[in-house]
């Protein structure tokens, strides 16, 4: 193996690789594992996760509980969100997200592009809302959510032709599941600068988003709401349309031109 | 060197340790750097950088930007984020934010223990208020910050005990730097059921810090608002420990008792 590890080593993995895998293990639902569990899941020998939690644990990267189960640790989070891109987007967003929130109630979430899946870097959600996928750090298919459509709509025509190949799951009766009909929303969704989805992901809400453009223009993220599904989606879209252009403006300079005391 | 290459390597060094020091060289200030910079400021041969960063690209943990600059990887945000106990703390809290943010203006923050810090895992903060040294994912010093008092007053003996004999760094004329003076502050913190610390870190500010507990009593963060230093900070601490008790009651179990439509 290489003298810094990150090739070779039994069966060629990298030791990079394994800490992955053993990171991938803690999810929203199973946030706490004991080596075992990890081991287990990662299909790493329990010596060697063991060996390589131990690491972990000692770096801060994994935190070991009083009851021996290993969680996320603070530092893996630091090191993650203080230079994080992602943190930079959400954190020009946020004043918008929160009148955004106040206003439509429901849930509102700023989504990003990577690869075929949206990952959503912020989501402000009422208990009452309506049934939504989407969790902070978790993703969604780009064919069937508004954001991904809107994401997907601006993205390289190689990604696009990526997606149009692939399978497209189906999860409603209204999910688009032919390259044709996600061709046409595409070019839809381009023309009319917002993506409207009842029904596509489930059938009781409707998805509404729209891009978010840095100071070139580029699309950077969406900005979505999950509202119910009874026929009023659509009116959403200017509202959603003036937030996601506060937020160009906010990832164009500093923010001094809002105030956003009430 | 192990198998797993998690010690040795050269200098006996492990590759997981300087995966981390060439994490540590993206900063808020420094989000995105090249591989020469990276080399330099890790103190890594740039031939085990470069090596160690395509890896660190290949698994998604670092972005490779079309100006070859490297920043933080979606999927390394990803990583930490989906599991982080911080996450779900900030998720159960964020409502409450909300609305102190709305009531208080100013900034209102969530932050908990890390070693002898406070890191933030919140912060809203609006663009007219006042001078604020956190950021998401930034550190404080425990004995200059209200949260970091909040906390300390409630943390390990051990804890307390190393904090109080180590030097503590003056901010401004009324940082409090002697140990004698520390400990009265946290026996205070503790019957008041709050910190109140006027121009402790910054003359023209005062923190205003209050516990927030779990289901079984213990303090697992701290709530904040940093305000102007006009005397009056102290009349925010009953609308905190409202707030406070809200965010407990919102970890203890699921959100169901509250309805954030406005």
């Amino acid at each position: 193996m290489t003298s810094d590890g990150a090739s070779g080593g039994a069966g060629g993995e990298s030791v990079l690789l394994r800490a992955v895998r053993i990171l991938e293990t803690l999810t929203p639902d199973t946030p706490a594992l004991t080596v075992t569990e990890i081991a287990r899941r990662s299909g790493l020998h329990v010596a060697t996760a063991s060996r390589l939690v131990a690491s972990l644990v000692g770096l801060g990267l994994l935190t070991r509980r009083p009851d021996r189960r290993l969680t996320v640790g603070v530092r893996l989070w630091e090191l993650a969100s203080r230079a994080s891109p992602a943190l930079g987007l959400r954190e020009a967003a946020m004043p918008f997200l929160e009148d955004l929130h106040a206003v439509v109630g429901h849930s509102v979430q700023l989504g990003v592009l990577d690869g075929a899946e949206v990952i959503f870097v912020e989501r402000l959600v009422a208990p009452g809302a309506v049934v939504n996928f989407t969790r902070i750090a978790g993703r969604l298919p780009v064919h069937a959510s508004s954001s991904g459509v809107v994401l997907l709509a601006h993205a390289p025509p190689e990604l696009q032709e990526e997606v149009l190949a692939a399978p497209l799951e189906r999860f409603t009766a209204r999910t688009v599941t032919t390259p044709d009909r996600l061709r046409a929303l595409l070019a839809d969704v381009r023309r009319q600068g917002a993506a409207v989805l009842p029904g596509h992901l489930h059938a009781d809400a409707a998805g509404v988003a729209v891009p978010v453009r840095d100071a070139v223009g580029a699309v950077v993220a969406a900005l979505s709401v999950v509202v119910p599904d009874d026929g009023s989606a659509h009116l959403r879209v200017p509202l959603l349309q003036a937030s996601a252009r506060g937020i160009g403006r906010a990832l164009a300079g500093p923010v001094t031109t809002r105030n956003s005391s009430r």
